[in-house]
């Protein structure tokens, strides 16, 4: 998310995100990722099922709860999404978010409202977009014209698409972005530090 | 969502409403659930997808779209939602919706942020909630103490779940919102419209 919303933020200036976001068991792990396809088997077959990795079933359902919960209800996961757009993005971000695993192998989702202090135009942010590094813009108002999960598996790229105004608030964006969680999330993001880390050594 | 939220309007009046759902192919009709059965069975077997009734694979993936497209940006599904809520509870509450299709068989889910005009308590919402018609609280902030879509199939509650105080604005709360579509949406309703009007006929 991070990476799309940085070359928004700073032109943009991002006040408020409301964030809801639809990831894949892999961002769990190896076993998780089993689990799915062998309660999508049973529940095929009718028999019964249990849960080993997730609270509940995840075959044919979604579980709004990933990792442990804290006291005021929000989950380390959803602290995680908010204490890192501040870290990485600036620290005067609001951002509040609902933290779903959806029964999808590989990918993260996210639905997001990014209310800016500036005023924007949708052709500004479509032309920054596609011109920050690792970014994509797909958003083509037709079936299909848009990425999902499966598209995004295997890609380097941050996918942006469903870009439109925010109907409530002329100041307020609504994106869906889409990435590969096991490569910009853990691999390519340590290649990528590793690189920063030897330009700032030569 | 509207059930959920009418309790809550009368209150604390609604401001303004950011909702991304998860939606299950039921919703879609028939001919789409046993299209979710049959791509599941085929993605399991590594054999080839085609799809009918949804413009991408939905099996195992996530799609950012339902009903046909209109010339902003928004569907159609994102537009009724903007507009029932309007026309159910006050013209004056601002909605913008995401509406996206998963690979779940029956129940839609919804990730609602609600930002009321008055202060409110977690503890009055909870009551107003408890006590609304058709509507059930499942709030235990711990493991699987929440609802979801499979919980909520053949039941003919609204449920809501993963109450929170929304960190960015304390006029504002988050809220995990589930109904079985089929009998919510459909025989329900109409049971219950039926109802009504015998009782004003009477």
């Amino acid at each position: 998310m991070v990476l799309a919303l940085k070359p928004l933020h700073e032109i943009f200036k991002i006040k408020r995100i409301v964030v809801s976001t639809y990831q894949s068991v892999s961002g769990a792990g190896k076993d998780p990722m089993d689990e799915l396809i062998d309660q999508t088997k049973l529940a095929l077959n009718n028999e019964k099922i249990k849960s080993k990795n997730f609270t509940k079933q995840i075959a044919f359902n979604a579980i709004p709860h990933i990792d442990i919960f804290s006291e005021d209800g929000y989950t380390k996961e959803e602290m995680k999404m908010i204490n890192e757009t501040k870290k990485i993005l600036d620290k005067n971000i609001n951002v509040t978010a609902t933290c779903v695993r959806i029964p999808v192998m590989v990918s993260h989702a996210e639905s997001v409202n990014v209310e800016f202090e500036k005023e924007y135009t949708l052709e500004k942010v479509v032309n920054l977009l596609n011109n920050a590094d690792g970014c994509k813009v797909v958003n083509d108002q037709r079936d299909g014209g848009y990425i999902t999960q499966l598209d995004a598996e295997g890609k380097d790229e941050t996918f942006i698409s469903r870009i439109r105004v925010d109907n409530t608030n002329k100041k307020a964006i609504n994106l869906w972005i889409v990435s590969d969680n096991l490569l910009r999330g853990a691999a390519l993001n340590a290649v990528e530090i590793a690189e920063a880390y030897i330009k700032t050594k030569e």
